[in-house]
């Protein structure tokens, strides 16, 4: 009997977006990859860029962590959080990729060794190992400098003239390679403006999106953050993401259509609204994607990402896709 | 055939001495367990230990690194030190302690963790688990606080009244375990008030000590620090460790014979002398112990512990007496 060699699934974001959408496929027997963005600079990533002149660790973590094998001890190490004085703020997974960066001078290195530490399914690739930062130029000429800036601005849907990375960094070649030979590219969920577009302005990102054969799958976002993409529906966010990629090359839309809660609704309405759909289109998969609300956190009605989707389902209909390739 | 069990060897210390005889006795097929003194407030374990309540994580993470079976890169990885911003300073390693400390809910598990992370050959024990201080009073009636302002004191050769523990200490039950079911213990090389008294202080080691069928072995060290144990020769040493112990229980005393070059004497002659033997018993054992000077280090004379203990010979020494018992 030949075995049929795996399929190869690459997902490409950066954030809590990628961890859904890794968490769930790591179940399924697959040549994962994760395409991850370079752009962070908030928090304590920010911290280590500034002081220690590494590479934005906390995308990476975030996605080694959902594709990680080892116990659950070494996951909640990853993301434990120094509470006091000089460390405050760090949480160790993003000191250990700091640290191997350090000792071995590369972070594609330190990204390599960390996935042997916590035993990860697939693999995660920095988008660029060059130091970038996000900029954003307004409609009304402001500059938006930074990926956190960015994130916090409520202007944005104001409109804006431009985003771009500086300086222009070159692509990982590695990238390159596993877009052109993936079999499922899958984008989003994700930040529009902080998570997914920062990918697409690295050189090639784009045109091996394109040129490549495999089968490509945008996975709407649930809630439109405020200020960022007010009153966004499908269509303006494949249209947004168009203008980078030069033609819309979506094969499938997953869009979720269980509703949340009108309690979670009102606990929301100042972060942000629904996304509706309005494309009638034969690429759309409905399908009920939400999470469910976790016990702990109804505790907490004001903690993020109330509202999100559920990893297995994502992957569930991730899998359909995949398994008529 | 009946495979004779392993002989047990407890080395007892903290800080660079312990490790130099783990680092040698860690390649010959041994139950090697080390304790460890927690009453480090220096450096990065100062800092911890005051920022976030931790344990000292310092010695500990120099023992494990010893006795670590894992890549160069992973013990390059603990003895990291980051440079810059709020985390200058700290060791790779203490994070790690300290981060699974506060993850784990314990010390003693997270040192356990860490064994495991770090592959390590034997075992490594906080002689306790309790939060203490190092204190000593001076003749002159001074009292000196902790671990560090005791080490930096120079007026300690001018005598003192008392040295103990605050708050008095439960001792690890492991420790006492391990002490009398051990076939070989080691104390020393190491700081005399500051790596291996703090260990007799804790309530139960000294009982513990003396009840022991083990051959207990003495290693003297190599200098005397200036202002601490200025001029102290072998019976020195002797007489104060067994100020604690209650009485002179050491079956062999290890003690250097080779002499450093006049030119590293010189260079140290600020920081201490030389110990000079005057002990005429049949429990010295004379060797040639002393470590060559790494080529890296001959640039940098004014570092610390160029004057030291091999580690290959002194377990050469120590295995004599293993294979003997």
């Amino acid at each position: 009997m030949i075995r049929a060699a795996l399929k190869k699934v690459v997902v490409i974001g950066g954030g809590t977006g990628n961890f859904v959408v890794l968490k769930g496929l790591k179940h399924f027997p697959l040549d994962l990859t994760a395409i991850v963005s370079m752009a962070d600079d908030g928090g304590s990533t920010g911290i280590l860029r500034d002081e220690l002149g590494v590479l934005p660790p906390g995308d990476v973590r975030q996605c080694l962590i959902a594709l990680s094998n080892s116990s659950r001890l070494m996951r909640s190490l990853m993301n434990y959080r120094f509470e006091n004085g000089g460390l405050g703020g760090h949480s160790f997974g993003n000191l250990l990729l700091s640290a191997l960066e350090k000792v071995t001078g590369s972070f594609e290195k330190a990204v390599e060794e960390a996935s042997k530490i916590l035993n990860i399914q697939g693999k995660v690739i920095p988008v660029t190992t060059h130091q970038v930062r996000l900029k954003m130029v307004l409609n009304n000429r402001r500059i938006l400098e930074g990926e956190r800036e960015i994130y916090l601005s409520q202007e944005i849907d104001q409109g804006y003239k431009t985003i771009y990375l500086e300086p222009f960094p070159k692509v990982n070649p590695r990238v390159i390679d596993d877009i052109l030979n993936a079999d499922l590219l899958v984008i989003g969920p994700g930040g529009l403006h902080t998570s997914l577009i920062p990918n697409l302005l690295v050189e090639g990102v784009c045109d091996a999106i394109c040129q490549s054969d495999a089968r490509k799958v945008f996975v709407v976002n649930l809630m439109n953050r405020k200020g960022q993409t007010t009153g966004f529906r499908t269509s303006n966010y494949v249209k947004e993401l168009v203008r980078y990629l030069g033609k819309d090359i979506f094969d499938h839309i997953l869009f979720n259509v269980q509703k949340p809660t009108k309690q979670l609704i009102e606990v929301y309405a100042n972060e942000g609204d629904l996304v509706e759909n309005d494309l009638d289109d034969s690429r759309l998969i409905p399908a009920e994607l939400l999470g469910s609300l976790a016990e702990e956190n109804k505790k907490d009605l004001l903690k993020r990402n109330l509202i999100r989707h559920d990893s297995k389902k994502l992957a569930q209909e991730l899998m359909k896709i995949v398994d008529h390739l």
